[in-house]
């Protein structure tokens, strides 16, 4: 499956009608299985669904990247199956499930309980802001999808130095923050001196993963919210937000900015 | 609780870095009981909570509007404890929870179940191109909140005259569209001859929200999804995309635009 088709359109303007034809962002259902359970279902665009799967399964607490033993279609190009070495508690999983219109808070008894439990980023680099406030520029210029539909997210994984080191789009902001860090993730890759680059709003979620993933800066073309900030003070993530226009605005973690 | 609160930041430009607080949209989880059981637990910003309370439960499907017996804080603002009037299946919600990085996508047994069992619009409702490609500007106009933190989504209902008759904003885009539909569901007005309007793009979720809320007509500032077309064309709900500057793009429905 493609990440993008093309659907019929009439396009009004002041004076006329024309019918025209459009790309569109695929939008498509994914459903992840760990053995023969199925843990979510999520509306992403087809493309590194195993990335995605990872991604999803680790930053969310459910299984450790190690503990993976294999990840495939199951029958359908909407269905990945994951094997994993140790067994999983599905049963608690499945009984705590709640829905979220931010997403991915699931298996968790309580609000209380939302927040992962793991200790503060302690990573000692150190970035120049005059390299921090290119890099959605650098993320955007590489966006493929992005400029063909106007509707796709993407994030980024830079290293220390500025330089792009993988982008993944989706068009749900989460799946693309999955993406991008499963990708690394599977291939073992510590991110303790890298930068995740995310192309819209920083929430709780967006956070939550980047310290679940011990990525110690997290810049965001968009505004961050209240929980946002809060979290990456307590779990000492670097947060910069409106980074544009040679621009940012650093709201926590300033210390990793030289 | 209030929607916007304030946060230390460091602006960082070419020349300086200045201290500073900055306008912050409050995000804050909100735990949704029906009874004495827990069903979702969404990340939102405080305010309207019992019509976002009431619009979820009714767009999807968990509820029937008039099913509701009441609606109230449970022991803390973070907490909505609805009491319905029949039985819920929630032993059935229960099993079959599924997270989402699109959100909503809940109490589904597959794939296959995600889309709602309902028939296809037929409203005969036809608004004026002229009507229609406004609608975002008297929603951007009167979005109290997005000017000063340039983070929250809004949705609105509006008229066949392009009167705008309710607005909500949120953290999360579907949580706006559940406010605002909750808001008028509660007053048990229905929308058959009425417009939403969003801020963003249009999803799978979205579309299927108007469907269930039975609103013929669906306009966003943003693009829509593949599935988001399909299922406006399968539901015949008029779905408009890139609605801004004086232009539009229709993906679906053309025969409600005059």
């Amino acid at each position: 499956m493609k990440p993008i088709t093309r659907a019929d359109v009439v396009r009004i303007t002041r004076d006329a009608r024309e019918l025209d034809d459009d790309a569109i962002v695929v939008e498509e259902p994914l459903e992840i299985r760990v053995g023969d359970r199925a843990v979510s279902v999520t509306l992403r665009t087809p493309g590194d669904d195993f990335d995605l799967t990872a991604g999803f399964l680790f930053t969310e607490s459910i299984v450790k990247a190690d503990d993976i033993e294999s990840i495939r279609h199951w029958g359908s190009p909407n269905v990945v199956r994951v094997d994993v070495r140790v067994p999983v508690d599905l049963a608690r999983l499945q009984r705590n499930f709640y829905s979220t219109s931010s997403c991915g808070v699931c298996g968790k008894v309580s609000i209380d309980a939302l927040r992962v439990q793991t200790t503060p980023i302690d990573a000692d680099v150190r970035v120049k802001s005059d390299v921090l406030v290119k890099l959605p520029d650098t993320l955007r210029a590489q966006q493929a999808a992005f400029d063909e539909t106007g509707a796709i997210h993407a994030a980024g994984i830079f290293d220390e130095h500025g330089t792009l080191l993988r982008l993944r789009e989706d068009v749900g902001r989460h799946n693309a923050v999955d993406k991008v860090l499963g990708s690394l993730v599977r291939e073992g890759i510590t991110l303790d001196r890298h930068i995740l680059v995310v192309s819209g709003r920083t929430s709780f979620e967006i956070v939550q993963k980047a310290v679940v993933a011990r990525v110690p800066i997290l810049a965001a073309v968009g505004a961050p919210s209240s929980l946002a900030i809060e979290l990456a003070r307590e779990f000492n993530v670097t947060l910069l937000g409106f980074v544009r226009d040679g621009r940012c605005n650093v709201y926590a973690g300033i210390n990793r900015v030289c």
